[in-house]
């Protein structure tokens, strides 16, 4: 069995974003020489996602306005989370609705994708140094 | 390591549907002759779900009914991404709630279940082909 | 490849909690003498989640009192799940917001997690013996 593992680091200058990591993460692929097996990527702090779905900005303009409905960030004091003196409590809530991580099967040395599958990086509480990351485990 | 790749196709005549597949999963763990392993199993399309619950229709009810309010369809001018002349930006929204898939773990040959778990493929945009990948690892 | 399997059981005295079981989970990895893999945890009842997130008692409030907003479990006719003279309709959906399942790297034998990591059972229908599964994989 062959392992391979790669941290991606993101530095969003905005508080919220989504970022595409897959190419990244196909380059980690190459790297690891696994031909079959599965690709674990996920983020490695808890107010972000690294989940699966469309790459196309209108899409992700919605799901921005959704997680602000269904977990809005003000006002910051309804949020217990919030007296420990952060003000990220509403981005451990719409992490857990985008999901930590993600795993992929790998045949024939690629990330074996239906048509429109992209990985992002959700990012709900930027503005600092954060990382991701991807474990890789076949032959 | 051993390894075996599978596809599932739906074409759910419908707009949504649970489809139970652990019949399906059980078939492709069996040929795939593997006794102690993990087994992914995936929505390919980014409008649907692979989910673990309960095989009860008035769940599954309650399911079409909160994600309805949780993520409407309509007014489907509502949602950025319909504009591009598609109307299933709810069906991306609804998969992020209820998952792009499920891993479960493979001891003595099995799916190594709870009492009640089922697996379920979950259609948000249906009425065309669409498809899952059953991807199974281990000795 | 090796493989280990364990089962950790709750007998949570209220309907709702959150479990940290991150020791125990390093627990059966140092058992299992896997250095490189991955590490599945999942609960085995469908009224229950397993996730990662923060280790501070302000955000398990606030998960509560969220996850009671988004699926609620009063008036409990409202789902038709109940019918079937179940009254833990509620409970399936809040676990889908919080998922079944973590996928953990291993790395070096331990969980390769970023600084804030912890995983948590999640119990929305307690007051009974339930159980979660440990399977690790690798090498």
């Amino acid at each position: 069995m062959k392992s391979h593992r790669e941290e991606l680091t993101f530095e969003v200058p905005t508080r919220r974003a989504f970022v595409n990591i897959t190419h990244q993460v196909e380059a980690a692929l190459k790297k690891s020489g696994v031909k079959e097996g599965l690709c674990l990527v996920n983020a490695m702090h808890i107010t972000a996602s690294v989940f699966i779905n469309d790459n196309e900005s209108g899409l992700h303009a919605d799901y921005e306005k959704w997680l602000e409905e269904l977990a809005p960030h003000e006002p910051t004091a309804q949020y217990k989370h919030n007296r420990t003196g952060e003000d990220n409590a509403d981005a451990h809530l719409k992490r857990q609705i985008m999901g930590r991580e993600v795993v992929v099967a790998i045949t024939a040395g690629k990330l074996d994708f239906g048509p429109w599958e992209q990985i992002f990086y959700g990012e709900f509480d930027g503005r600092r140094r954060k990382r991701a990351l991807i474990k890789i485990i076949g032959e």
